[in-house]
């Protein structure tokens, strides 16, 4: 056996900022040289961000990638660093001619080894998932290679993010081909209970390829993405060996006792290739590189550490803050604003974005109307004052009283305006001030258009679009349990939702009860049923077809949401797509 | 030598609305029989409409289609129409299990052969399209068969769509196979110029495949895509034999004299299948069936009709109107309000309004501000005269006056406050009558960002938002050169454009003169230039940096955009993918 020190870089790049994530790399390397790793490994698409959409389509892009990678190979050296061997997700491209159908430049979601000033090893994802919120084919072509680089005497494979999640390809040919270790770069978004599958996944092909297995994923939020890090070390048999913390940037070091490889693969600068079935109906070429044949001297490992996990809630709520965090951040913004309802939506986004950038940048904006009850108030002033957000009070009666002066406007139109009111009001602050605008509805609402295109809808990025009704309750609650003083005002949580809109107005007057339109929308939304399961499941059959179609109606709606962090399966973003026109809805039979 | 007399269905189908598209296909064959045709070709997806996106993955709509597409073939035997067989184009699905990055329910995009009350043969796509519009391999898996049926003594292949635009698949063994005729069903959009390049390629694979070929596509407004119809014929040489108009709904019926085909290839009911290498890696099984073997008694063919081709102008005129009906009509409303400047953009767009739904459904309103100067008034009142379209006149200052009195607003937030606060009054007046909601804006805001979030930007369809500036004002010369009354007053034509945000504003204030920037936009947005090579074409390069960081930038406003008909190869809807969070803009080398 031979004893390796991994450290996997578990980071939040920015997508577009190559130089900046090329000078993340050089720090997060140095660090890991301090702390005696024999192999430092970076998320997939590291150097460019990810996903990075058709920015992979320029040629500059791609051209300032893969200049990047080999000029941070050379500073790695020129620093001294260069003996410590570096895997890296980058952007590349394939020579191959264009043909219809082909991404423009043949570009590929590439992964290097860099060492001693030199690229050494490339490869590239095979397998380019485009369901859900992927959607490869139109930016990648597939690699067809598997790099296996003895370091210290262990021979170390590398594959990418998708290969793991499908048959066949590089990873099904590493038993065959023999390797001590894998590793895996990944940019894996995350959604609740990912993390079950993915250690239940890494398992089974750490057994299918008899070796080892080290998995990195990046964190942080990208648009409607987060990363929730969960980087992880199984052993040949599949079990847990190491575990990264969720949601955290993290230098995750391990140490390994591997098998040591057999005969001499070659000379340094003379990679070996042989070809091998990869069992998909194409041909992986593996490419053995040796980088150091002697194992290192027997040291004293360092206990592995597992890291505690989060809770349903804690990890959704992580999500969720995580998400707040970057967007801000990685788009310049300093400050956020949000309308205070007293209601439990935006208690819970104040929150969210008080935990995420401190409370001293976070801007409320209290707006009562005619038909604002006392409480409204009183309850938003409540968590004003414990959380020491700022605060100003903006009463809309005078100015819908302009509108209306105007023109005529009964029923849904008058609601309607009021709502679009409190969204210009905080549109002109933002563009007065430069804060952006947190838009506060929750996925009920999103699913069945229970909201006013325009006005509560309104703004640059939208914490709970994903979140059901009941979960913003489940999380209110969660989060007001936590250590110190509870953020939000218990008669936030505990009154009767509405969108005081006209007087007395309840939400039951247009919706179901929210238990039982959330267990609905989870089966339909997300688990896709259609209407005759939904039924068989026991929903009620005509709150079924008003469901349904009042879902299949709000697409337009929904589409001119903000994005918003992404943590169930479907969060009617990049990956839930009805056509806008769409007579399917008003079928009988409609699902 | 045998003769047949084919109909092409150019028709306009509706996404989801099986039942009413089944209607149609009976419709339409009734119609065909008593043009005496011996054969009626549908579009692609017709029973379904087409694209239907995420409906393709739901199991009760695909097993509608299957069984739908069983009844029409009874029906059309029970009505006495079951001796002219139908290809017609419908979602089925494949025999496939379930794996990671299969499409749910493996849908296959299929056509399928109906004679004598049965379905006699099926197909579906080989090729599936990823790029540009469509997201294909989320939707289906690819078709492996070329049917070709023997139809009074000529055999005739069917391949779909995208078939004809790849290399390898079935059309590449229709040579091989031997066929008299090659049938093609399409979902195929405009854009500028498409017709020219359909021909040359319906041309080069009729050559390819030695036979002759008909090509019917769909026309009519789908979401953002617009369908022109440019239904064609080409015999085996690759000359143009027939062509159907552009943008209407025809049956068009084409004499052919064909090879008659050899030997016998099996009874009706027992299909022979034998497997052709498809030059793409894969193989595609070719099944024979015979429907008819003696040729039809000669008879006098109608000569050949050759429709004219629109001009370049009308082309992209009439795909704007035909976007705006079916926008409307196929989302249920009644009638359209969109807001009156007295500038170009909005004369325009209540132009094509006028055009496409008559002038006595479009309702207008003129929204002077304190910054609005005469002309504003008065050339919106002479277009409204002109075109008898209903108009209305809200003065905004009151309502901004009640905005200014509760916040400070200053520069920029003060003149988005006017635009949304007109935004906000075609919503309401929206919600109050009905009415759908037309957005203004042309690209080359859209591109640069050159427009309010809310604002001017809120409604729910687009008519000219895939039209540069200096295009709008060439369409609105051309509009006005057509017989009859020029609808759009010569002033809105040659003012210089204003947003009138402010005292004495220019659109140049803020942007360069729309003749360069839309050459810009034209290399950089729809030609996928980057800067290098924009620099070396001739633009400015300041100019280019500036620009190119306006069009990144804009993307977040751009997505909160509504949709509009797509007229060029990149129109800011599904075709162009930025992400919002984006540091590649502020690089120095940015493309």
């Amino acid at each position: 056996m031979a004893q390796l020190r991994i450290a996997l870089a578990q980071t939040n790049p920015v997508v577009g900022d190559i130089a900046g994530n090329a000078e993340t790399l050089v720090e997060w390397t140095r660090r890991a040289a301090g702390r005696g790793a024999h192999l430092v490994v970076f998320p997939e698409m590291f150097l460019t961000g990810y996903p990075a959409e058709d920015l992979v389509l320029r040629s500059s892009f791609a051209e300032a990638s893969i200049a990047t990678l080999s000029e941070v190979a050379a500073r790695l050296a020129g620093e001294g660093l260069g003996d410590l061997p570096v895997v890296v997700g980058y952007l590349d491209r394939a020579d191959l001619a264009p043909r219809v159908g082909q991404p423009k430049g043949a570009p590929l979601d590439a992964a290097a080894v860099l060492y001693r000033g030199k690229v050494v090893a490339k490869s590239a994802k095979h397998h380019l998932p485009n369901y859900g919120v992927f959607d490869e084919y139109r930016y990648f072509v597939r690699g067809d290679r598997l790099p296996i680089f003895r370091l210290h005497g262990v021979d170390v494979a590398v594959a990418l993010c998708e290969d793991l999640w499908q048959e066949g390809g590089p990873v099904s040919v590493v038993a065959e081909a023999g390797a001590g270790l894998l590793v895996v770069p990944n940019g894996s978004p995350y959604e609740t209970n990912k993390d079950d599958v993915r250690l239940e996944l890494c398992a089974r092909r750490a057994r299918e390829a008899g070796c080892a297995l080290a998995y990195v994923n990046m964190v942080g939020g990208q648009d409607e993405l987060v990363f929730d890090g969960d980087s992880l070390v199984v052993d040949a048999s599949g079990a847990l060996v190491a575990r990264a913390s969720q949601f955290r940037e993290e230098l995750f070091v391990t140490d390994l006792e591997l098998p040591e490889a057999g005969a001499e693969p070659g000379e340094l600068g003379e990679p070996r290739h042989e070809a091998y079935d990869a069992h998909d109906g194409t041909v992986i070429t593996v490419e053995r590189v040796l980088l150091s044949a002697a194992p290192v001297e027997p040291y004293e490992p360092e206990p592995p550490v597992v890291a505690e996990r989060l809770d349903d809630l804690a990890e959704i709520y992580q999500a969720l803050v995580t998400g707040v965090r970057d967007y801000v951040r990685k788009n310049g913004f300093k400050s956020v604003i949000l309308g205070l309802s007293g209601g439990i939506d935006s208690a819970l986004t104040a929150t969210i974005a008080a935990d995420a950038i401190g409370p001293e940048r976070v801007h409320t904006v209290l707006m009562p109307s005619r038909y604002s009850s006392d409480h409204s108030i009183t309850d938003a002033e409540e968590l004003v004052r414990r959380q020491g957000v700022h605060a100003q009070v903006v009463p809309i009666a005078d100015i819908v009283s302009a509108f209306e002066k105007e023109i005529g406007l009964t029923g849904l139109a008058a609601e309607n305006l009021q709502a679009r009111v409190r969204g210009m009001l905080l549109m002109s602050l933002s563009n007065e001030h430069g804060h952006l605008v947190l838009t506060t509805g929750n996925k009920s609402e999103l699913a069945t258009g229970y909201s006013t295109l325009y006005g509560d809808s309104a703004g640059g990025y939208a914490p709970i679009k994903d979140v059901l009704k009941s979960v913003v309750w489940k999380l209110s609650e969660w989060r007001n349990a936590q250590p110190g003083r509870p953020p939000i005002p218990e008669n936030s949580i505990t009154k009767e939702p509405s969108a005081e809109l006209r007087p007395d107005q309840r939400d039951t007057d247009s919706l179901p009860p929210y238990e039982v339109l959330d267990a609905l929308l989870r089966d339909y939304v997300e688990g896709d049923m259609g209407r005759d399961e939904l039924v068989a499941a026991g929903h009620d059959p005509e709150l079924v077809t008003k469901v349904i179609r009042l879902v299949d109606l709000a697409e337009y709606k929904r589409r001119q949401y903000p994005p918003g962090p992404k943590i169930t399966p479907k969060n009617f973003g990049r990956d839930r797509r009805l056509p806008i026109t769409n007579r399917w809805r008003e079928c009988p039979y409609s699902t």
